[in-house]
């Protein structure tokens, strides 16, 4: 069957996973019950414990669901640390539903699949060596994909069930509060590891630095935690952030963010007290620094952002041009890099649909990330070159659906902006300023492919390795197995 | 049939609400599920209304459970807003679960009980007319009494469900992010509140103070409300505290925390980053302010404290002799009177359990509050004048146990200190101190009596009008019905 993007979507796969289309990006007001945890009462119990292998031993079961975060990116000790005890001790039959899977833990994750430890993955996205294998067939059961705000839902409503959640943190005191900061492998905000400390039926902290009780402000809490596992590093600080936060010199980057900008500052959006969320490329962290200098001018402030933090929009909170910061993840030390290899393959086609998780090859290689989720503000733009190297960013159809083209509304490009045709009130507002000429996207389309030509189509085999949810939890798309 | 401290329990409550009798304070490390609520997925919705009434239509049906918080206390504008509209809408069979009752809400408790509207409680503990009346049969069925931490733990595993929490909040933003600071009406932290806020199906916030969305830090969060009803007022700011805190001259209490302070500083815990929690009342304040000055001579600090915060401990944090205080409430502007009619009552036996929730004349007049919760500290003390006018603190069997004694570990009276037997550790290390008089508890009852004389007994009916449940859910208690 299709869904309603007109995408094909395998029979069998809905069948045995019970989903639904997807429909709309209007999801509406439904009354959900979440789930909740098993928790075992505990009376101020010191929970530290030198040994991984016993806690696994202690908890770990085949067949079980298992979940890390992403927080270290790079940087990351954690995840190959357990894994690799999990995949000695023998276990198999894993789902594996971290909050996203970074380059750093690729081996150990293939050699966990190769083991027939892991045989179900669910994750925001996959890259490098571990996304390529899997597309061409390396796992048992096709890879789900989740935004963060959909793995989140998921974990509430019971979609997922996470049995045993090993999370490393900076920082914990020896009954488990445990927060993002202050120590040397620090990062900041632990928003996508808090569903699991608090739904997961147990969960397991690793840490290198016991703190004194009570460790406030907690973000994960006492309540919440079995097991401290006191280890040599959970990271290396260095690689947690991805170096200076890079100021685009380009000069296409640097035109597109100023376009960017004027779409911002002259939508009906920018008021006092609006809201704004950007991204950490190059062109996004341009985006905000000009955003921050239109404020100035017009006199006016934002009353929040939200989703990663950069240093620009630490910048413009410093500066009282922004009331607060919505934290999820910090790119404190400018891992603005680790997060660009999402635009850099972003591919948007002439129905606004965007893709920015298969490569142009149909290989699995970026993270919808909260691409999804983000698409749902009143204004959404995408920003991006009509082509890069040799692959047309706008085409006519993307090869997997990440984020329908529904909630996008506006492309820009160096050589022009698209408005969605269903957004109207932006056509009239900015066919009126100068530096935005409006062009249809079939015409971006065009131009992209008059530049780079038409590349032969992907060849596929009947095989799903992927499917893509929507954040309601129905189904955008399916990817294929790329054939050898 | 008989719980393990001999108190005679009714069969036919405890087949029909399925209890097990109470056995012990060790309530080991079961796995316990969670619950869960229903929640209403919305995005972004201003969520501001005017009207209780229409809120109250929406959401509420005849033999819902609906609570409240007591952290406005005695100046509480909240509670009889709301129970008003709902007996004047008509609603019945209502159980009402809120964390305590303070006496401002007697009359409006007393009418909705009559009306038929309210035909369950289930709180911490009722006072003066209502406490009075109930005792006297006012109430179709048992009074349930919890403790603090009880009630959130009920909450949490579905033995409380409420349908709809009706949370009076100094601030909150459009969306319902909320919290207990900064504003005319604040009290500081919203502990008992919280819980309700998570586990309610319907969550309505009441509030005076509309601020700037996102209202940070959140206590409550918008995710977790339905609703936010702007009121004029929802509190007397001059008595949510009850006036300075009083700090005693007495020579009796003085005497008593002079005890107090040398049964802590000769106590195997009295040593660095050691914890300890006090109370409210006169002695207890004195108590914190001795304790600070031995804490400082010996170079000794604090971990944490932790219960309600006074201003004794808040000097002690500001003088670093207090690392961290976790807060649940806050007697800001030194409500301490309001929690001292607890001290005023309580009774102890010569088993060491302590009544905090009958007074002498069989009626209910006090409040569990976090008595059970603290009593599981590795040591526990009771102070207590000997007597009370013409009333024994000191006595064979406690009108009512609250807290068993074998979670009390000493009695501290102005004419000595009684040390449960099962704590032969403490009785060698008290042995020592010249300051610390050790006697028999069924000493201290044989001097009490010969003060004051044997009362005549109680007169009680057949009929149970409260039923007090231990920290774990089993039954410590049943309270009959008084004979008028």
């Amino acid at each position: 069957m299709k869904n309603s993007l007109g995408r094909e979507l395998p029979d069998a796969e809905m069948k045995e996973l019970k989903y639904q289309p997807y429909q709309s990006t209007e999801i509406g007001n439904p009354v959900i019950s979440w789930v909740a945890p098993k928790v075992r009462v505990s009376t101020g119990d010191d929970k530290v414990i030198f040994s991984v292998d016993e806690v696994i031993k202690d908890v770990l079961q085949d067949g079980m669901t298992i979940s890390f975060h992403h927080h270290f990116r790079e940087g990351d000790f954690v995840f190959n640390l357990v894994m690799d005890r999990i995949i000695k001790l023998g276990y198999k039959d894993l789902t594996l539903a971290p909050s996203s899977l970074t380059n750093v833990m690729n081996d150990k994750v293939i050699e966990a699949i190769k083991a027939g430890t892991v045989t179900n993955i669910t994750t925001s996205g996959m890259r490098g060596e571990l996304g390529e294998q899997v597309s061409h067939g390396l796992l048992k059961n096709p890879v789900i994909f989740r935004s963060h705000g959909n793995r989140a839902r998921s974990i509430e409503n019971g979609n997922i069930k996470i049995d045993v959640a090993f999370l490393g943190v900076p920082n914990a005191d020896r009954l488990g509060n445990a927060n993002g900061m202050e120590v040397e492998s620090a990062f900041g905000s632990m928003g996508y590891a808090l569903i699991d400390a608090k739904y997961a039926n147990k969960v397991v902290l690793l840490t290198d630095t016991i703190v004194d009780y009570p460790n406030t402000p907690a973000s994960i809490e006492q309540t919440q935690v079995d097991y401290v596992v006191k280890v040599d590093r959970v990271g290396d600080p260095d690689r947690i952030g991805s170096g200076a936060t890079r100021f685009t010199k380009d000069p296409k980057e640097l035109k597109i963010a100023r376009m960017v900008n004027d779409v911002i500052t002259h939508s009906p959006y920018f008021k006092q007290d609006f809201s704004f969320q950007t991204g950490t490329g190059g062109v996004a962290l341009a985006v905000t620094k000009f955003l921050g200098e239109s404020m100035k001018k017009a006199g006016i402030t934002a009353a929040f952002t939200c989703g990663g933090t950069t240093s620009p929009i630490v910048d413009l909170l410093e500066a009282g041009l922004i009331k607060k910061v919505m934290d999820v993840q910090d790119f404190d030390k400018g891992a603005a890099s680790s997060m660009k290899s999402n635009p850099d393959q972003a591919e948007i086609d002439t129905d606004f649909n965007v893709n920015v998780l298969t490569g142009s090859n149909g290989e699995i290689r970026g993270a919808v990330g909260g691409h999804q989720d983000a698409g749902t503000a009143k204004m959404t733009i995408i920003s991006a070159p009509l082509t890069r190297g040799r692959i047309a960013t706008v085409v006519h159809s993307v090869n997997s659906v990440s984020t329908p083209g529904a909630s996008i509304d506006v492309l820009v490009t160096e050589v022009g902006i698209a408005i969605n045709p269903a957004r109207q009130d932006l056509i009239d507002a900015f066919s009126k300023v100068p530096s935005l000429p409006i062009v249809s996207i079939e015409e971006l389309q065009k131009r992209a492919e008059a530049t780079v030509g038409k590349p032969a189509p992907v060849e596929y085999t009947d095989r799903v390795v992927g499917l893509v949810e929507y954040r309601d939890g129905s189904l955008i798309d399916a990817i294929k197995q790329v054939k050898d």
